[in-house]
């Protein structure tokens, strides 16, 4: 997607260790009208594959997978990453351990609001080791939900998260891929 | 709004303590639609206000802030429990008490991207003690920045927040409020 590709090139920044910086316009602060071309381009991918439900983790994904929901007329589900006193019921858990923070966390969800009538597309605004958007699969699974699509913002190939996704047969698009050349430098992809 | 009263009336919950539970529709399972005209009536609202910025935080503000931020066409902040390594440079923090978690922790903006030009709407999924309003109140100040309204999903009659912030002289909407009888049940004004 250009006018992602172009935002990352322009503000973007790769710190040591492979973080990616987009702060000022995805994770952050975030740039409304990119966010809606953004869900614009996840319904033009996934439009075929008639999802009733977008499954996202807080918080980061959240606004990304509101913007997209809005063009497929679906909900949004968000995990939670701890059960607080206003989540009443029963929960499906998976545990994550997150790149970016360097710690272990479960991810939850209500077991009422998701079911095995769901087609799940799965909504992030990263994608590195994949340990998040695995553990949103997990979820899917215990509530015997299909996963009919992955759409993730921005892919880190220097991490193996997108490879082994997409070697397990699931239908990931991602809208920019960073490289990390052997300088320390990156080069996005569109 | 009569649209948003139904749903708490129809599909909300109370609990012991005061905990109002709307996580059906509002704050982990997200009714787009519901949201989207949750969007347009803060439009209607503040649109003479003339916002340059809608600030609020994570995690559950924040679907709802994108989708209101879509009929202003302005960005979206969302100050985050902690700052990580995704957030690189100079922060706003302030401290704030969770009244359904229970705990006590710092919110933070990255320096750069609010300013003493801003005109900041706050929005909210909950009104209760004020305690996280007054955080975001408190980063805007730090910031020289004007905060031009507040809206707010639902507030709570029964807890300080809202009339504390009435008080002070505020530009606050509530889209619902919810009063908890003597019997411990609640009732809902649009």
């Amino acid at each position: 997607m250009e006018l992602l590709k172009k935002k990352i090139e322009t503000e973007g920044k790769l710190l040591d260790g492979g973080v990616v910086i987009v702060s000022g316009f995805l994770n952050h602060r975030m740039d409304i009208g990119l966010i809606d071309e953004i869900g614009r381009e996840f319904y033009r991918l996934f439009a075929d594959e008639k999802p009733t439900l977008i499954l996202t983790v807080e918080a980061s994904g959240i606004g990304i997978a509101c913007m997209t929901a809005r063009y497929f007329g679906v909900d949004v589900l968000f995990a939670k990453k701890k059960a607080g006193k206003n989540v009443a019921g029963e929960v499906y858990s998976s545990t994550v351990k997150s790149f970016t923070k360097g710690v272990t966390f479960n991810i939850v969800v209500d077991k009422n609001y998701i079911s095995s009538a769901d087609r799940v597309l799965i909504i992030d605004d990263f994608l590195a080791e994949g340990e998040a958007t695995h553990g949103m699969i997990d979820l899917c699974a215990q509530a015997g939900a299909e996963v009919c699509g992955i759409g993730i913002c921005i892919e880190k190939s220097f991490q193996a998260g997108g490879a082994k996704l997409r070697e397990a047969g699931y239908n990931l698009h991602s809208l920019a891929v960073v490289d990390d050349d052997e300088n320390g430098r990156m080069t996005v992809r569109g």
